[in-house]
């Protein structure tokens, strides 16, 4: 119990930072003692708030870090897959932000290295499922509380701080589908044990017309029908007022569940010439702050004491191929059957 | 059934003209054929929207009005309890808005006028009682989901639109508490089944400092010992910036009940950058516009069907005596036992 | 301002009852003189209790009452457009339930007879336009609160209170299309200023398997693409547990509103050994009793002060098409444009 | 940055326990070295579930272990102040659970002594002040959101899970005042910047009799006048059948703030024949796991960063006079000015 694991984190931008700061001051089996990034201020910051001692701008050197026995991948999309098999065959445990990817190909490339390196843990960060209201809809769900569920409508809102970044970063992340809806792909899978069999995707650039010249829209909502006779209908937007406002409804034969209400930072109500309020969150992070350390605590414990992590590379192959089909459903204007792809 | 009652209504301000739009177009069993008001555009008001043809401004000669068989009183509270006594010696059914009176001595008054006419129907307007969720909420109690009642907290709460006509109001209406808590007043009696024993009040004219020039306050609050030994705590406010928000929670052995939330204005909530929220309600006439038109024709009801109004004169003494208690309370700056009076 | 109109109402089922005592009892201008309706109960109901002297099983026999100026349809979806076009031929004004008919050729033959008596008011019954709540909404909306709408989530959601009338009433209804979803048809066009341009449905009888065999489905969902390039998704159960749980969403580009939040009955929470909780509606009729009335007043305003009603021959007409649209979509499990039709 | 505290602990019951778990697995810059306890089975629990070395039955020996440098008091009330005056005689810092003391003496003395340490840091654990929703208020209020704020209500109410545990602990916590109340008092000074004048208390043992002989209550009620003019009205419970419900509203001249709804247990709701309802939270530990756990890392970062605690000895002695006063007035059933002390 008094072991603790010597990690090592890749990307430092406003996710990487968040993962730091739970490796560097809140996780207790955790040594940070290296970090990897392309930015200047990125490598600062972790010289001087983290107090990492090997700091690199080369991912390749920071693997050879001595004593270096797990990495957090928290880069940008597009780096995910090389930089997971790159630390496996350097024979270090890896967990990864989603997506793993945004291509069949290169989900299949990091599962044949992973099936490679059978006692390296793998996991891939589908945040929801350590939320504290997450799990308990699940334990309901699986208690019976709703009875059969047969229908799932999840949506991933974000307060609109759009900017140059976030347009410009389409390019890497895959697009709103791939970015956003990953997670809703993931829990409704979870929520309905089932895998997604055709959808129908739309939407637009309501709001930021720039989305629409990457190919990418500010709003999009698909329908899916599960292979187990399931529905989903799956929202995402970018261009919210109030905050950001995760929710998911499980429609079950004896009930239903809404997890993620009421919408608001936190248990205040304020009461003035607005009316009857609650201040909504600002962002995912502060949604799931503690999901996120949750999580993080519970891939260290997997390698401590030899578990499997929950979301596994296979997990996210089949939320990339669910996203895939999303994104051309949206691109083609069609209904799209997931075996087609 | 067919059978319709000929109605009088003193006093057309915007209560008076609340009810006697209920009396003109909404109550099918009545005929709305005298009104009554010092005021030139009230009385113009009665001739020309609501088509009366008996329009009077001295009272007792409304009261000859041939045919007339009932007389609602919404004049100001100081003028309640003389012309109730004056109905009734006309062989009248009289309906009063709240409150009866703010003496005891007016109250007995009427009291003993009224037992000389038990043929004729009186009641007295708390219309909280005929409110859909009240009733709900008295029936909830009564079929025994919370157990033994033991603590009611009550609150009449008023959207700040104070302007001279509320602030002089005081001297006619007797104060905060027989204006806004004698509800409260009422409801407590009915929801704990008991009387006031003991009572000490507090407050202040914390924002419209001429309140407490006229002896009266903006915000109070009274805690209450009962005869059964079950407890209320008792608050008005003129303040609130949010809109009218009259609420209470009655609390038993088994479970509680809070009736009042939420205070939105109807089903809609809005998201915006001010967060989530409802908008409000102006005034306890947009709260209670339900259970004004009920409790208006529950009293034509129990005129057909001859049956005991809910709310007689002697719930409306006792209500009275209370509010007594609590003004004396308030202005002594001590615990008052209602017996003392 | 004195007149009142002569009404005859066909139909006194559950809904037909609900309509006839609004006009018998609270509506001051209109006198209800006549009633038709094929079940010997019916009909003794609206001599006994709504002492109705006029009481017919022959709806053409009805309509030679003397007198009568105006027809309520409340019969069962099938035989709306004959009685209507009937009504019209006789020069009666004419409102009825939803929906017009469900095929178009019906509401064609509707719409001719109607174009040929332009001085009588026609209109249907599309109630939560009368709704408080969606009054607020949409005036909100004009207002420019939220923008530029572009996404509405609609659902009428029924408490599971299956049984064999209503699985058999599938023949009569067209389905749960026609019957539950035309309201968040009306609604959508209402709100987004657009007709429906391609949709796509699924469901199934995920509880009560009969419903499948005569071709219908207990739950189901709509994607839809409208003219104007925004987005709707419609739903509709019969198997809730908690109530009827009718939800509108309203998502523009400065803010969205959500119609229908509380679902409980009331103002009150209840707090017991089940949590905090509100119990719910039992039933549409509970959820827009207030907008029943609001609308059959409308629609007598509109023939005293000759104003035209708002949702006309043609607003149900293409609801219906669009209700067909969705049921087709249904039973081929593909796409459906809305001008294939 | 990288010191790390060595820190005991003394109490290992369920508060104790909680606390220690904090130190022990999730406060970084905490070694957890010693612990305290008279039980056996706690003792157990020390070397075996928390890995802990030194562990003793004997508060004087653990005082003496090499390398202490703080104790965390989380015994029962009766024990605080005298172990609080050793720890500091002994040249540790202290953090005490509340209250302080439940007698003036008795806080006076450690007042006294820690005066004579005054490099050493001393705080007690009014752990409201450390939860998001509390802070959130805080802020506001000075930020001016609500101008003046004038009114506080505030509740602590347990769910009904009376043993006989809770009754006779009566005896050591100084009763339901003293026990539950002190956190209310805490926090109306805090947020209303004024200290408590006069008190006016009632309540009774409503569902669990037993209290009562111990001369305690199941449930009470407290009117409260402040020296700045300000209100407030403070409720305990023991008796509440749906869980922990701590609430407080601060109403002000311009808005008012609610803190603590909804009472859930997280952002789920669920829908089922119950209603519209959430779980409630079972335990102030639930409601305020992330704020025990705030508080404890800031006593840690008073001492590394030489910081003053939020909260002092001298507010808690200003919490147990207040507390002392409301115990006064309902033993004695009158109004207590606390000057009378």
């Amino acid at each position: 119990m008094s072991r603790k694991i010597n990690v090592g984190i890749v990307g430092l931008g406003r996710m990487g930072k968040a993962y730091a700061q739970n490796l560097a001051w809140k996780m207790k089996d955790v040594v940070l003692i290296a970090a990897c990034s392309l930015s200047e201020e990125e490598r600062k910051y972790a010289s001087e708030s983290l107090l990492i001692t090997s700091v690199y701008n080369d991912y390749d050197l920071m693997l050879e870090t001595p004593g270096l026995e797990a990495v957090f991948v928290v880069s940008s999309t597009d780096m995910h897959a090389d930089q997971i098999m790159k630390a496996l065959e350097k024979g270090l445990h890896v967990f990864s932000e989603k997506p793993l990817a945004i291509s069949m190909e290169a989900c299949t490339r990091v599962q044949k290295v992973a099936d490679r390196y059978p006692h390296l843990k793998t996991a891939v960060g589908f945040v929801r499922r350590y939320d504290k209201s997450y799990m308990y809809a699940k334990q309901k769900i699986d208690e019976g509380l709703i009875g059969q569920p047969f229908l799932v409508k999840s949506q991933t809102i974000d307060k609109d701080t759009v900017t140059d970044f976030q347009i410009t970063y389409v390019n890497k992340s895959g697009g709103i589908f791939h970015d956003y809806n990953v997670h809703d792909i993931d829990l409704t899978r979870w929520l309905l044990s089932s895998e997604f069999k055709e959808v129908h995707a739309m939407g637009g650039a309501y709001k930021h017309k720039r989305f629409a010249e990457l190919g990418d829209a500010d709003n999009v909502m698909t329908s899916c029908q599960l292979e187990n006779g399931s529905m989903a209908v799956i929202i995402a937007s970018r261009t919210a007022m109030h905050g950001h406002d995760t929710y998911t409804e499980v429609v079950g034969t004896l009930g239903s569940l809404r997890i993620g209400r009421p919408a608001g930072k936190n248990r205040v109500e304020i009461y003035d010439r607005h009316g009857a309020r609650k201040e909504c969150l600002d962002s995912f992070m502060e949604r799931f702050e503690d999901a996120f350390l949750t999580m993080s605590n519970d891939f260290i414990d997997c390698i401590i004491y030899d578990r499997t992590p929950q979301c596994t590379i296979a997990d996210a192959t089949k939320a990339t191929e669910a996203a895939i089909a999303f994104t051309r459903s949206f691109k083609e204007s069609r209904s799209i059957k997931v075996k087609e792809l």
